[in-house]
């Protein structure tokens, strides 16, 4: 039988505190200790961002698995049993098991000291690949780096080499960065040559606004508005030439819908012609948005809709990753293959392997031969998507 | 003939600086001076927000009709060669007819004194009421009070009072105000009681954002972005609830496209029925995003597209207002009766006539009768717009 491999770019591994605080350096532990006996100040904290809606136990969903966090062979399981052969590592965004002093969707926990968030960033990474190598199947894990708060351009710099070597696949940044007026500012030029060089995609993840405040409405706002504000790197870096100058740099757009693209796409093309104003006709870009988008990125799409696949040509099948946001409840697990079914029954074979697999196999540097063996086991049948829609 | 009422919801004007003066509170009129000795100063804010487009002489664009800002009788010589009826009446955006200490897209001259930046926005106000009250035909135009930066909440109410008074027929509003996370906050509320009560209705205008810095790529992201900015009065007002305490409230978002406004509602519709996720089913509102969006809202759509037109019935038609933009370069003038044929050709007689006026007629108090017996000598026929497209 014809199976599919599926690779899910959007899922999230994280550590227990107690062994998180064994990765952070030594002089911020009896702090972390304290954050972590705190979860009031914690909520605090927050609720400034967030509102009231504000999760600081375990996880957001009652249901999810939480020992797959931390535990490979739990995960494995829970991968095999949704038909998953391969995924990509996202941290958790809020709780007691998101990375120390980082723990409120973007937001350091003390705004005052942005250097404690961006330790904890790097004792998530060390533990992540230390999780990645002691799995049963590292083939299957690729993990990101988290750089969360980007001040000292060359830390960031050294934080990125380091985790190429220790095998991760690819970097986190925020929406925005911690200061200044954002990503377009030259002095990040560092940031997206090292990336570009060593073959490191860089990522946002749905889930980072600006603070709402502990006011009414404010969670609703916050959700309202989380994924434009992790669109916006991409027309930071096309505009002000990055993506130009460093033709080999990717970015990848994660758990932010996937139907924005196309829309996107041909208003910055309208503004690129100039068809608005002439005023407008601020570049002197010599391709068009859109083609820097079909050359350089990619929309993590995660768990798509029918209405967005149908949307497919549109948006790009080749800048299409799918993704299960496993373990949260948002997700499709534990139900993959039904939500796989509902949104690609129809779609033609080679489209189906492009955006459920191979996509993602080549950004990410997974092996598809050993992919391929795991799919044969445990993968949805190419057939079973045959029907007509 | 039956012709077409046409009402411009999106018309600029403006005073000469050496007028400005004469409504600035004495106290501020050697500063003003200084400010308009030294174009270069105000170049250098500019470039702190919106980059190196930085509009610091008479105007956008060259072939602006430059007199027609504040000389009313050229002004309706132009509206009546363009076909339009009566207008709706914003601020210059930037340089040197922008309100005083105002002038560089909603942001403050100096940010260190809002208070200057509020008194020009008064001395703005009050030019305009006295420009209307002196035209020779006050009905053709609906002037909006600036309200620009609003940390005196009781300064702002009696400003807005001050408006209706003096017959201003509603206020514009900063994209965000000037402090703290947003237009949700609970402090905001007499606001929006007063504008309630004496049926002010209440503007967002494409044309601020965030500040990008004096860098690369800055203006094009700063036009990128400043739409979006505009739209998000609505679902801060909606989440928070002020749209179901104040039913009679009425928002217009002008000059931000109108393509918009479906995705928007389907997706805060979605996030209202908990589709995407349990967790961001949040709020408690008794109707639906869009049902608010319909009983309250408008678009401002000014120079809409073909392609805006054939979304109308997804944009909802009674919620459609058309706008000219007059005098600056990238709206109709002085090409109207060609844009609006271009548009809307084809489109049915009573569809026509809401958007192109009796929509705008409703919201901003015009005469229908008065306005007829314009339209009657300059106005479009109605039959022109019949043939199929």
């Amino acid at each position: 039988m014809d199976r599919l491999t599926i690779v899910s770019c959007d899922c999230h591994a994280a550590a227990r505190p107690e062994v998180y605080r064994e990765y952070l350096e030594a002089d911020l532990r009896t702090r972390y200790d304290a954050m972590i006996a705190s979860p009031e100040a914690v909520a605090r904290r927050a609720a400034q961002v967030i509102g009231p809606f504000a999760p600081t136990g375990d996880g957001e969903g009652e249901r999810e698995p939480l020992s797959a966090r931390w535990d490979p062979v739990r995960r494995l399981a829970e991968l095999d049993r949704d038909g998953i052969a391969a995924e990509v590592l996202f941290p958790q965004p809020a709780g007691r098991n998101a990375p120390p002093f980082y723990n409120v969707f973007g937001h350091p926990f003390d705004p005052n000291d942005p250097a404690a968030a961006a330790a904890g960033c790097r004792a998530h990474n060390r533990w992540l690949a230390d999780f990645v190598k002691s799995s049963p199947a590292p083939e299957r894990h690729a993990g990101l780096a988290l750089i969360g708060l980007v001040d000292d351009v060359p830390a960031v710099v050294r934080e990125i080499a380091w985790a190429k070597q220790a095998g991760l696949r690819g970097v986190i940044l925020r929406s925005q960065p911690l200061s200044g007026p954002g990503w377009h500012d030259p002095r990040f030029e560092p940031i997206w040559a090292v990336c570009e060089d060593l073959a490191m995609p860089i990522h946002t993840h749905g889930g980072e606004g600006l603070e709402t405040g502990d006011l009414p409405g404010a969670t609703s706002i916050f959700f309202t508005e989380v994924c434009w504000f992790a669109h916006r790197l991409f027309w930071h870096l096309l505009w002000s030439g990055v993506l130009e100058r460093h033709p080999r740099l990717r970015l990848v757009f994660t758990e932010q819908f996937a139907d924005w693209v196309p829309g996107m796409l041909k208003r910055l093309d309208m503004q690129y012609a100039g068809t608005v104003s002439a005023a407008t006709r601020t570049s002197a870009l010599p391709m068009s948005p859109s083609a820097y988008w079909a050359r350089q990125c990619s929309v993590g799409a995660s768990f798509m809709t029918r209405e967005e696949c149908e949307m497919r040509h549109a948006i790009g099948v080749p800048s299409i990753l799918w993704g299960s946001d496993f373990p949260h409840e948002e997700g499709t697990w534990p139900a993959t293959p039904e939500a796989l079914h509902a949104t690609f029954d129809g779609v033609p074979p080679a489209e189906l392997r492009a955006m459920l697999g191979e996509n993602a196999m080549a950004i990410y540097g997974f092996d598809p031969r050993s992919l391929a063996a795991i799919a044969a086991r445990i993968g949805p049948t190419l057939a079973s998507f045959a029907r007509a829609c």
